[in-house]
């Protein structure tokens, strides 16, 4: 658990801001790592958790081949500052990003995401074009039901995409993570065998037809041991695991005691017993996953450390409103740490956060935030 | 409505991207300065919406007499581009806030919200420490139930922070425009009227008692109009009219080509007769109202000008799902432009955005964006 920074006046950082507990950090990017190694696959963390060269770069020191991004301007940043291979696992159907990544394959070791026929076409076309060659990975769909193509289609599919000029087709790829929010554990590795089993059994269809499918990627924190577990899966993409959240933990992913990643705020108001209002609404934790709809019913946008009876149970946009039992001692002036419920999310509202070690506290830019393109 | 730039190769910008149509937000600025002139109002933007000195320049040249923002950095990044008059309408209760809050008030006007007998008296220590007097307004609850003292304990409240060294209380104000979404027209003008009354009334027993109240500041953008036609209401603060949004639109506040802002995303994968996917999810599409949940149950996270049927049904962080007709004719490569259902926080996803006027196209930055503190 992080530690307790709140009689150092002078470290405090303005609040509401994202603190992240270092040797927890650490250890999850450890025992991830290490985790991977004994089942023999490779780890490729996907950064969108994090956005945050020098995290990526504590991944890779760990163990990690490369990492993972959704979008190209992620890809520039981390490479940028020195990440040298990374799978954009995202289609690139349109010519200014197609060029933005083969100008970026000249530079580092890039993989890119294709998932149907029309825009496997146009990253051929645009690569003849600019006169590169993209190592791509097919994108199936196990059952999320976004991008990917389906179970049944991708063996054709995966024959044309290797006809294509300009294309190196080397691997498949599922992500089905967020369809699995709430399940026990029992099912969890249920459906971490089975999404590794149904993307070996297609890379072997696949190379029965001569297409030479080397990669093998699946999973995600919830699944990716449970799949690195079945033989001739390759490589894992976790991303959440490096600082966890209270969805996770709600999953039994992890215990709250992993979690890295704190909002601190400041009590601002204590208009009532019954209430209290922090200075963090939401600009300052994701909404994405609303308490009460997602599968675990969790309460509340957060778990509030010093109030783990209290419902974070409103957000605006600069206000959260504190449910508390009547003459609860929290007061205005007082700060809180919370754990978000979708760190990912969450991460992406702050510009820096701040790394806590010990009784040192560094404010730290988070360089692939808002990258949207 | 927006012009089409989409045969503009050259001018179009990377998607998922945030477009503002600039004669609509022009009209949409000058119709509520007009308003408020002909109601005998003050006009205090809250500029919470659009984050962007320039708009807010626009909206003080068109009559404003000032902005309103809710965190100290906001007003920072404001002031630092030149805007003189800004009510911090939020409790400041930590000294490092009071003392940058002492500091911008030596280069501005500067007013500050209060709202609880602590909160006050802190302001008022620091104030006395640092040498500085500020001008505040307490915050009235009208029914919101997040900061605010109540309509009760409002009077003697008042007469204490009066009796405060080092504050001068001059007004009150309040803000209770999230508490109307999905009520009629008809219901929104009695709220707007009983806000109006309800204060007005405040401020006579506050003037009794010999506290010189001299500022009534009301409103949002649903009931501003109608509170500021309540005789003693001096000023109004409406911020989403600046763009209007789908929500504004569903509860009847604006229509749909009121609404100067648009996502545009592009098409990447069309995976299945019944759904496409674009590029942007919950990172670019602000998800603090969620579809079904809110009063007037709105289908999907915004509403798509190129498929006004179809329903952007779910987002994860970089993918949204588009519900569509089978055999609608969107395909890979498609851009869409879509009217969001909150558009201050989904600006506030976006590091910049692009002003559209005629065939012109100018990217700019977000500057007070993510300021937290």
């Amino acid at each position: 658990m992080i530690p307790d920074i709140s009689k150092e006046e002078n470290v405090l950082p303005e609040t509401p801001c994202l603190l992240i507990d270092v040797p927890t950090m650490m250890a999850n990017i450890r025992v991830m790592a290490d985790a991977a190694q004994r089942c023999g696959v490779a780890l490729r963390p996907h950064a969108k958790t994090h956005k945050i060269p020098s995290v990526a770069k504590a991944q890779l020191e760990a163990g990690a081949v490369g990492i993972t991004v959704a979008k190209i301007s992620e890809a520039e940043v981390m490479a940028e500052h020195g990440i040298g291979d990374i799978f954009v696992a995202y289609p690139l159907v349109t010519p200014s990003k197609i060029e933005r990544a083969a100008r970026l394959g000249r530079r580092i070791r890039l993989i890119v995401g294709v998932d149907g026929e029309e825009g496997a076409r146009r990253l051929s076309e645009e690569a003849g074009r600019l006169g590169v060659t993209f190592q791509v990975r097919l994108e199936i769909d196990t059952g999320l039901q976004r991008t990917g193509v389906s179970r049944e289609q991708a063996a054709a599919l995966a024959r044309r995409i290797h006809e294509l000029p300009h294309l190196q087709l080397t691997g498949i790829f599922t992500f089905r993570g967020a369809l699995l929010e709430g399940k026990p554990t029992m099912e969890l590795q249920r459906a971490g065998r089975e999404e590794g089993e149904l993307m070996v059994q297609l890379a072997e269809t696949m190379r029965a037809d001569g297409i030479p499918i080397a990669d093998v990627s699946v999973g995600s924190t919830p699944t990716g041991l449970y799949a690195a577990q079945v033989k001739g899966v390759t490589e894992i993409r976790p991303g959440t695991y490096v600082f966890y959240d209270r969805m996770q933990a709600a999953f039994g992913v992890c215990s709250l005691s992993d979690c890295a990643a704190f909002i601190e705020a400041t009590v601002v108001s204590r208009p009532s017993p019954h209430y209290a209002v922090i200075d963090g609404g939401s600009k300052t934790f994701a909404t994405d996953v609303q308490p009460g709809t997602n599968p675990l019913q969790l309460k509340g946008f957060g778990h509030i450390l010093e109030a783990p009876e209290a419902v974070l149970e409103r957000l605006s946009e600069e206000h959260g409103v504190i449910r508390l039992e009547p003459h609860h001692p929290l007061k205005v002036g007082d700060r809180v740490r919370i754990v978000p419920n979708h760190v990912c999310s969450t991460l992406n509202l702050h510009n820096h956060i701040y790394f806590v070690d010990g009784g040192r506290v560094e404010k730290v830019p988070v360089l692939a935030r808002g990258m949207l393109e």
